[in-house]
């Protein structure tokens, strides 16, 4: 088995791949900013070009093939900290073979570097292995690992998928001493067969364990191990309400050289306990919980610690009147008992901190990314921890750019920051043209927003520039960052509110007198793919054309972690789960292109709709894009745009009669 | 497990389920003819009503719906003789349980009447299950049976699909004293798995042994088992050439009450040995030998022996001058040697007897079907296997009703025969039509044949009749009936002679004034879907639309008995195998539609075509149809139907120019 590692020295505090002196952060942000604003006026050129004119020539339009060219790519310069004040001037790099004597023909599952020098951590087999040095040899950390089993150090598909939300399942503590990683047995969870239909004389099954809504769940347990000396494996216990009952671990964030910030949640997602573990006795003390009649949103969130333990900073939902709670940076001090905290609120108002970026002690402030102003936004702000809290925003002065949707990447010791500039206000027109109709397009999960700054082309952007339609988005109940009362009104209602606001929105578009009643499609996709075959069931007429990519169709075949956080534990005949089922009533009129990849374990849904198309005998189309999982080749996502494009621009053409022959030879 | 058994009583000579008393076989063969006619004469009158108006009025087209309503049904009597003379005047019915000790909980794969009495066999578990009535206890014949490995009496997939055509494998000796059946071991062979998507919370994979061209076979053993006394089960030998070499059992027939004439065939299927058996000793005795430079076909086919043994009829290919072989009836008649036959041609000429149905003895009569006259009839005649071979037809005199298209069914002692009207000529018109469009279709298999008189309706003819299309077929090089030459002439150059014959077809078509040359379609089935792909691979701008079914895209993917048959055992990059390789080669600008049950084996083939059509941005749609076989439901069935001829119209219609928005403000 062969890796390439590019052997880097350790050094701290700049960016990795940059050779160039030390630079202050508003440089940098500034030089970026110019970089992705040029690009972003390309395309906000291109919206202003499209519509005004009914028959603009082609070289303004934007076609599918502009979707996939270089002239539109945001350039990425991929810069990211690194533990280092400067770096080696030439970065060099060679290839070193990881082979592990334990392991004969395997593949690799994740190789990263460590925290110190030239430490590695890999895993084969789903065993972990760490290497002191690129020249040492390996040391096998675990042997219970076994595919589709015992998953060390790297997560299974749930938790990939809906827990953790990435395949990496172990930490480094911030001396490289210690890792702390999660065993997974999923010894008792169904498979799924996902079968790989080409390239080879036969095609091969693949078995994943896979919880649906109500099975068995993996097992999870969390362990330490000390790297320095004789290796020493310690299981981090979970805090006493949880022991007993099914749970995930959700977040573990190191706090100190012997201490592991730790988050636990109970299976239906309403009780959640943070811990701060020590890694040499392995006791875990609690020092919060949250609790709630629906589920808990930001599980993954990471708690910022001062540097003595007694403090740290979190978001958490604060009551805003009457319009319910919305996410603030809150402080935690300890008091006499250790799960006893003083509380206090450092930002508030009819808008949601997104995300908490950094904790400066040294300056006493916080870091975070907020929606102040508009929920369409995301600005970087700071706020003091002492005094009365003042708040202060730092790149709504950056605004001249127009950018007003940031992310930011700070560096380690918080004395710079990297912005992102990812998109800016979209300019919209009181123009009324004739003739237009409308797309109708439907989020991917609950928790998602559609309309925001965010910057972003594709197949529907062709469809705007090109073909006069209007692409509507909409964030119904259910979506995020408004508030936790719009966000949890879906509970237990999936397949319902949202589809009220979805149907309002609708109405409200048919009003609209330049907007063409006859030619409305909808599409979706994931969860949205469900939302909008419900739309096309739950109307007649409305819709002259629907898609919808990869929809779940039954909330029972799904994942467990995500239908029972919405739906919670299904019972026997449960009615929340059933109003999922869409298969059986769709219109035999409707027009519907399904889009599927097709290893997906979604395909499911997709065989329980066809199979339900056909019977009656309803009009549809499909593509599939065989043995592709969640990202798509680039020739398939361009198959795929083009697909939609082409649908759509059919579907919604006006119709035209045919010239009867006699008026032709007339004409002729 | 409960199976549903009716209670016979056995007496001879009648037919089961009619009460009537007895009738002379002409009077029933034109009662059941006129039933035919009847209904072939609705559908002639359709097709005679359709083209010539080129808008003729709704009321006269044939829509997909009518396919599937009654009127257009052949009315089928299922009626089949029995070994009975008169039948008990109240059939009446009870159900019994099948329940052997042995099995708990398993399927039942096979159960049906002995040919005594009331003897009954029936499989579990890939074991054989015999009772000597419906009320005395089971007894197991077999105990190896295994799933997915061994199998008792029962064909595995490539035995059934390719081989025996059928998934019995067992065979009544006449007297009811003794069982014949193979046990096939598929230990070696490679499995597929076929996911079931539909119907339960986690899709099912099912395992099946599936032989691709140049992977290990199941090994096949004949037995005899004794079933009157103490069971006994006995082996029957393979002929010593085929004893140590790969070989297929293709035929058993009991020709007397302890001997069977058994079939061999080598792997390569060029060598085939006719033995005659006895089931007392096992010894198997070789009566006749064919080898050819090609596969040899009409394996299947059961001689007909006289009662000593002595002799016995088949078809062989038979040399007529230039034009190659043509299948004839000869007989054998033993020599000194057993192994060595008097051979005499009861029939020649440029055409083929397709099958032998009964050899009648006393009448020193054989009586088979035809196609003396034209390839795309079939006729009934007899032959006297004395003197100088008179031959008379015995259904060209019914020819009044026009009927040109026969199958018969000759009773136990060969004095009665059912015969079944399939159809008759179909009247063809000069008429020349303008604006006629064309769709062109190719067959399933080699051997086929797609030109005859069969009555069939489909989802074609609904174009026929209503959307002025004209509907091609062609028998070219690999098609059947039409003499060995022609057949032949595919072999190992599957994919390409068949390609040019298709291709001049169209040229032919191409030139004809009444067919617009930017409006051709093709369609094509399995192997068919293969030369369609290969069509529109090969040519340019030539079809305008394309539509595939289950297609074939790679022999090497293909069943070993197959594939090996027409193109060989598969050496290291077979080019003959290549050439079917259609998937990377097909054009980015056609419309292709493909069709695929999607639980088949031949989803592979699918794939692999589609992953290419992504790559090369090809416009494509699909419909599958999850969980079906190779019997689509009735709802699967009517969806296909309305799918393609949908898919042809629109795709062959003529185009529109969209009329200007000033025109039609003018007109209003």
């Amino acid at each position: 088995v062969f890796v390439q590692i590019t052997v880097k020295t350790s050094k701290s505090d700049d960016l990795a791949g940059m050779s160039a002196p030390q630079r202050n952060w508003k440089g940098i942000a500034i030089a970026l900013l110019v970089i992705l604003a040029v690009c972003s006026l390309i395309t906000l050129s291109v919206i202003l070009l499209t519509p005004v004119d009914t028959q603009p020539s082609s070289d303004t339009k934007l076609m599918v093939e502009d979707l996939f060219s270089t002239d539109f790519y945001v350039h990425d310069p991929e810069a990211c900290w690194i533990n280092g004040k400067t770096i080696q001037p030439q970065s060099h790099s060679e290839v070193l073979q990881l082979d592990p004597p334990e392991v004969l023909n395997s593949k690799l599952q994740h190789a990263a570097w460590g925290v110190q020098g030239q430490q590695l951590v890999y895993i084969f087999e789903n065993n972990i292995y760490y290497q002191s040095d690129v020249r040492t040899n390996s040391l096998r950390l675990t042997s219970s690992g076994k595919e589709g089993v015992i998953y060390n150090g790297i997560a299974d598909w749930l938790y990939e998928e809906e827990v953790l939300h990435t395949h990496v399942a172990h930490w480094w503590s911030p001396d490289g001493e210690r890792l702390a990683f999660l065993v997974l047995n999923d010894s008792l969870v169904p498979n799924m067969a996902l079968p790989t239909f080409t390239g080879s004389t036969y095609p091969k099954g693949k078995q994943y364990p896979y919880p649906k809504a109500g099975q068995p769940n993996p097992m999870v347990k969390l362990f330490v191990v000390n790297l320095y000396g004789p290796t020493h494996t310690l299981e981090l216990t979970p805090p006493d309400e949880l022991k007993l009952r099914e749970h995930y671990v959700v977040m573990v964030k190191w706090i100190s050289k012997t201490k592991t910030a730790v988050r636990w949640l109970n299976r239906a997602q309403n009780v959640s306990i943070l811990t701060v573990c020590d890694s040499t006795t392995g006791a875990c003390i609690k020092r919060h919980e949250e609790t709630s009649e629906v589920w808990l949103s930001r599980q993954n969130q990471e708690p910022f610690f001062c540097r003595d333990g007694n403090r740290f900073f979190l978001t958490v939902p604060v009551k805003q009147g009457g319009r319910g709670d919305f996410q603030h940076v809150a402080m935690f001090t300890s008091q006499a008992r250790a799960d006893q905290n003083e509380l206090r609120h450092l930002t508030s108002g009819n808008w949601e901190v997104t995300q908490i970026l950094a904790y400066d002690e040294n300056s006493q402030s916080i870091y975070f990314l907020s929606t102040e102003g508009s929920s369409s936004r995301r600005q970087l702000f700071s706020v003091s921890t002492v005094g009365l809290f003042p708040r202060r925003c730092l790149t709504c002065e950056l605004n001249k750019a127009h950018c007003t949707f940031f992310s930011a990447d700070f560096s380690p010791t918080n004395q710079h920051v990297l912005l992102h500039c990812k998109g800016m206000k979209t300019v919209y027109y009181d123009s009324v043209f004739i003739r237009v109709f409308s797309v109708f397009i439907s989020d991917t999960a609950p928790g998602g927003q559609q309309v925001n700054d965010r910057y972003s082309l594709d197949w529907d952007s062709v469809l705007v520039s090109s073909d006069n339609v209007i692409v509507a988005r909409l964030d119904g109940r259910g979506s995020g960052f408004q508030g936790q009362k719009v966000l949890q009104e879906v509970h237990r209602r999936l397949g319902s509110v949202e589809l009220q606001d979805q149907l309002a929105a609708v109405e409200y578009l048919l009003k609209l007198p330049y907007i063409d009643r006859t030619r409305i499609g909808v599409f979706g996709r994931g969860y949205g793919g469900y939302v909008a075959l419900l739309l096309i069931k739950s109307t007649e007429n409305v819709f002259k054309c629907a898609a919808a990519m990869s929809p779940v169709t039954d909330w029972s075949l799904y994942a467990s972690a995500f239908s029972e956080r919405y739906l919670g534990f299904p019972l026997q005949d449960d009615s929340r789960y059933q109003v999922g089922d869409v298969c059986c009533r769709i219109h035999r009129s409707s027009n519907t292109q399904i889009l599927f990849p097709a290893a997906n374990v979604h395909f499911q849904h997709t065989a329980e709709l066809i199979k339900n198309l056909v019977k009656v005998g309803a009009n549809y189309t499909l593509q599939i894009y065989p043995d592709e999982g969640h990202f798509l080749s680039k020739s398939s996502q361009r198959h795929v745009a083009s697909t939609l494009s082409s649908y759509f621009r059919s579907c919604l053409q006006e119709e035209v009669l045919p010239i009867s022959e006699e008026e032709e030879e007339e004409e002729e």
